[in-house]
């Protein structure tokens, strides 16, 4: 699955993950009931799938970005949210001395959770609670007088749609529209206070909005309860799902291991403490897995791990499981030194005051610069790193042979659904009864019958014809196209299972596609092999590899405006750091072995057709004839290996060496997952993978 | 000539410019003369080429950077300097109070001149003077205990040849060794001072060190006279050439409409003052040439536009010349807004003073971020408006069409010099009588027989066999090595002519290459023609084309590690700002039509061969098959008019593409410099031409 990207023209100072607030898409005018998608081992119903899929619609969102101003087809709920009142309620409470310890002229509300997630769960979507408005990106200001929202170029119509007109619309990207800063300070009476909840705000952000107030005149000011909450009578429930041990023979390293090795870079850099606040980085370390926020298998939590002591912050009723606790050694910890600690979720806060009140003169304590602003500013300045990437983010990244392994398998079965889903979609399209929601729901009963199955990895992209061509399209009963033989057809779909996450877009024709579809396709797929084919020194960057998947679209005047790659988690989030493969060059370590991103060139044509390919791939060393400065090779391996259709390509585009990547790559698809669909009896979808696999010459 | 990098391991912060101080190369023992190498319009004799080419061997550098571990040929005076006596004598002047409000225990010395130019005066050596070392970038620090000196890889040798042990060779690059900053805190007492030329140091190098410094409880003090200064009894003086006026046939622009155009800027960014402090901007701005610094057409001055005022600050005898007096209007301007009101070059700073005090509430102040700490402080914060990159920087960038005549003209002119040395070359090499430093000659003396012709753009790098893998090499008497027909032959080199400015690298065999030796040169070949014969989007930045020039070496697992390309000036610095090709991203404006670039790939295995084959490349429109969403298209026209040896290539690993755009290349070279050797009647030339460019099958 893609992720975007927003304003490539000014080039902003790195933004970081957390400066492109993120909310999830619900409904805004009713409340939505938490809904966890729950961690199934044995496959769910589809009727169980249709509540799976709905209600969260949480776009993909990463680091880097791109306006991206298509004819954007908007979805969730498209009449405006009534306001007035809550506005005015929230202005009273801004004023309230009971909330405030001095009256607020403003208050920011960024969307996003105090865990900087990509997804949040519904209690964390406090910014489309205020104002309606449910895109994925989007900051809302609300003063005394007035109320606006920036978003970007993607949103402009669904936000006007959604908002009432008490609020204004702040289009970012246009050269007339204020920056928040500049706005603020433009409506602001003298020496104004404005209030922002520290645990949402990451501590770079909150620097750079409090410096620019500061020198208006205004602060900038921390507000421990957060006044959304306050104003939200109904606000659903923080979610507690049950919790999941992982063993061995899926992740590979045990916990402790993954301490020792934490704890080991934590003396190489001279780090006393660290502070773990990202929710895929605590599941990874203690091989744990949760379902509190819809697609990431994750659970809301702390950790600081010292050098002889580990705390754990989580709902602790979720650890009355004995196996669970057993996995956790809570109640006989082999060695003191993994001792866990266990804390309610809520006192972090105090416990890292407690900690940094005991620090000596050399203690240093390591956080994450992305980490949220209340947590970061406990530590004091003299004691605190802020890094970019944890090391649980770099070690998290490069996984280990069983992780490769559980991901190998896991993409065999993706696979074994596809070649299903395309074989019955060959099948039922010509009789006009598959429309873009029901292939999706077929696609993900089909998944669900694999073994391992928990859930999709995000929500599918099913889209037809023109609809393929708006890239955040998801189907809604009222765009829902009816599949044909006449238009192509992309699905950019994925799934979690418990050895591994999947994530894979096909494009395909079931009729006959133009010179000009196959004309586009096939510069995509030159593309694809260029990317997957290519072969460069260790320790390049994904950023410069990113012109390999366009060179062939350029040459012909075509292009796409988004990244080529990202990271992918090992039953984990589908987007993850520190790599990934684009055109914007923060958010990139070094491409190393066993890192996994997927590789995923397209083209738009906006009101017809939308292409995209995508595999993901695992980083493996290669050796080409020479060693230059013994820094070795690395090249891709595909680890998804659903065929490309042949009938989407223009042979005669492709050199000798693209052509034999493909039959190459197709012979594969045929070895591999023929056996498995064998095995499972499947025969439609073997003969349909047989007949697709064929060389071309 | 390429440029190259320094510490790619660590991503330091966005280093500047200025971050990376450069001095030139100055035998350091014997005091210098200033020996400007003069503005010469009608050639010059060998003898004064002599002159030329040898007291200023500045080495190329800019912004980006990458260790460069290679086994570096040094190059300069290897006795190291005996400093002893000047030592003692700088911490009397750091402890004297005629010298200095308070006295200092440390105190800095950054290579570099007021103006962040690349190359230097030897007036600006002051660096090399105070410990020896002559190398492009290092930084001495001086303490009442120690003097240490922090350079890159590629000058250790050279370092600790040139260094005396009263110095330390700070080794950067290496892990054990502490920044500058960590350093000084380890070895200053309590509540130190140190001092630093504020002049020398850029305005973000000061902020950082002044941090670091103030946490330990010391403080960065601004010494506004330069302690170096009063210790070189001797010191050269600050050059002050003649100035040399260019008209509308040379510019295509006059100076009132570059004035215009910037003001026009200011108004779009509602500023009230420009402040110009690179040197080549200001040339430009003016029409006006210097010879200030060897290679470099410049002049010391600085400007501070208004929007109804200019002033000027330069030494104000250069500006009896009546000729020149009227191209600047100085004494009877057309129209107020046009009158330049001169200044002595050392009055900028309390005139900026002036200025300022005079500042309205609303004017801001526009200045480079790399301009002088002194300089930029003067402004108050407030109305200070730092930029990475001025308007005049930017517009210089995108010659117009004069420019570009003139630069085609200057490289036409030097293909003809070219490809009479090549012939040359070819008939004396056998004789055993042709050396790296003579044929080096020669090839200036060729050049200077050219119309126009001025001086070197950069010091010759004519190299054969091992001592062509060393990236800066030289040729120096004791390294000289005579031209076989059995090695390798690599000459990077170029002039500045008063219509355009040329660099171009060609790398030669002159008897049978091995099979290596070609196939290595091929894939350089290959990697050269990907970038020149690339179609990309307008507003590309340079930084995605870096690995379309590496992808057929990567291929083989071989790289090279130097940028693939640099912007370059119109009869103005071969190296200039802000667009170019590397690997590295900061400095990396999108590219435009008529900006204008090298294009040098290259290979280097240690002590046996170097291969780069550089071509300057103008920006140009194209039209492929489509223009998705209107943005239109660019692509590269070789301004470089010079054979590429067929010799060297094996051409059974061209694609026939790759031959294509070979013929097409030497069919041009064919007409367009045949006909100038033709009317210049160098018969031998353009045999060997014709020769040279025979098609490829």
């Amino acid at each position: 699955m893609l992720f975007t990207l927003l304003h490539s023209g000014q080039i902003s100072p790195a933004p970081t993950k957390s400066s492109l607030p993120i909310s999830t898409q619900i409904p805004s005018t009713e409340v939505v009931q938490q809904t966890p998608s729950g961690v199934k081992d044995r496959g769910v119903t589809t009727s169980e799938l249709h509540v799976n899929r709905q209600p969260v619609k949480s776009e993909s969102f990463f680091r880097s970005c791109e306006v991206f101003m298509s004819s954007q087809m908007s979805d969730g709920n498209m009449s405006p949210k009534i306001t007035g009142e809550l506005l005015r309620h929230l202005r009273q409470v801004m004023k309230n001395c009971k909330c405030v310890s001095e009256p607020l002229q403003a208050y920011i509300v960024p969307s996003g959770d105090a865990h900087q997630s990509e997804y949040i769960a519904p209690c964390d979507c406090r910014r489309e609670f205020i104002c309606g408005f449910n895109g994925s990106a989007g900051t809302a200001i609300v003063t005394e007088q007035y109320a606006a929202m920036w978003t970007d170029g993607r949103y402009f119509l669904q936000a006007t749609q959604q908002m009432d007109n008490n609020w204004t619309l702040m289009r970012m990207g246009l050269k007339e529209t204020p920056s928040q800063e500049d706005w603020l300070i433009s409506v602001l009476p003298e020496n104004s206070k404005v209030g922002v909840d520290p645990w949402i705000i990451a501590a770079d952000q909150w620097k750079a909005m409090s410096k620019a107030l500061t020198s208006a005149g205004h602060s900038l000011i921390a507000v421990q309860e957060n006044l959304i909450d306050v104003v939200w009578s109904d606000r659903p429930q923080r979610p507690s799902t049950q919790l999941r041990t992982l063993g061995l023979d899926y992740t590979g390293m045990s916990w402790q291991d993954k301490i020792t090795a934490l704890r080991a870079k934590m003396t190489e850099r001279k780090m006393s403490w660290f502070i773990a606040t990202a929710l895929d980085e605590i599941a990874w370390l203690f091989n744990l897995r949760g379902a509190d926020i819809e697609y990431n298998p994750v659970f809301f939590a702390y950790t600081i791990v010292g050098i002889n002591t580990i705390r754990l912050f989580v709902d602790i009723k979720r650890l009355a499981d004995p196996s669970l606790r057993e996995h956790l050694q809570l109640d006989m910890p082999s060695k003191p030194e993994f001792d866990i600690q266990t804390f309610p979720y809520e006192s972090v806060f105090t416990e890292l005051q407690a900690i940094c009140a005991a620090l000596g003169p050399k203690d240093k304590v390591w956080i994450c610069d992305k980490a949220s602003c209340a947590l970061t500013q406990v530590i004091p300045q003299a004691h605190r790193s802020p890094i970019p990437y944890t090391p649980l983010c770099l070690a998290k990244a490069v996984k280990n042979t069983t992780e490769i392994q559980g991901m190998r398998t896991a993409h065999i079965k993706d696979a074994v659904a596809l070649c299903d889903l395309f074989a019955w979609l060959e099948k039922e399209i010509p009789k006009g009864t598959v429309t873009e929601i029901s292939a999706a729901d077929k696609a993900e009963e089909l998944r669900s019958q694999q073994k391992h199955f928990v859930g999709l990895s995000f929500p599918t992209i099913s889209s037809v014809g023109p609809n393929a061509a708006i890239i955040h399209y998801r189907p809604l009963p009222e765009t829902n196209r009816t599949l044909t033989i006449n238009e192509v057809y992309l699905i950019d779909s994925g799934a979690q299972y418990i050895d591994g996450t999947t994530d894979v877009t096909r494009t395909m024709h079931f009729g006959t596609p133009s010179a000009y579809e196959k004309e586009c396709f096939t510069y995509v797929l030159k593309g694809h092999i260029a990317v997957s084919a290519a072969i460069f020194p260790n320790g390049t960057k994904g950023h410069l590899l990113d012109s390999f998947a366009r060179a062939a679209l350029w040459e012909s005047g075509l292009d796409y405006l988004h990244g080529t790659g990202h990271g992918v988690g090992c039953f984990l989030n589908v987007h993850e750091g520190p790599c990934g493969i684009s055109y914007k060059t923060f958010a990139d370590e070094p491409l190393e072995a066993g890192m996994i991103v997927s590789d995923e060139p397209g083209y738009y044509e906006d009101g017809a057709f939308g292409i995209r390919l995508e595999n993901v791939v695992l980083v493996v060393p290669t050796k080409p004839k020479y060693n230059y400065r013994n820094r070795g090779s690395l090249t891709f391996e595909p680890l998804t290996l659903v065929p490309i259709q042949v009938k989407m390509m223009n042979t005669e585009l492709l050199t000798q060496k693209e052509r034999d990547w493909v039959n190459e790559y197709h012979r594969t698809c045929r070895e591999v997952v023929g056996a498995e669909l064998e095995r499972q009896d499947r025969k439609e979808a073997l003969e349909w993978l047989v007949r697709e696999t064929q060389p071309i010459v």
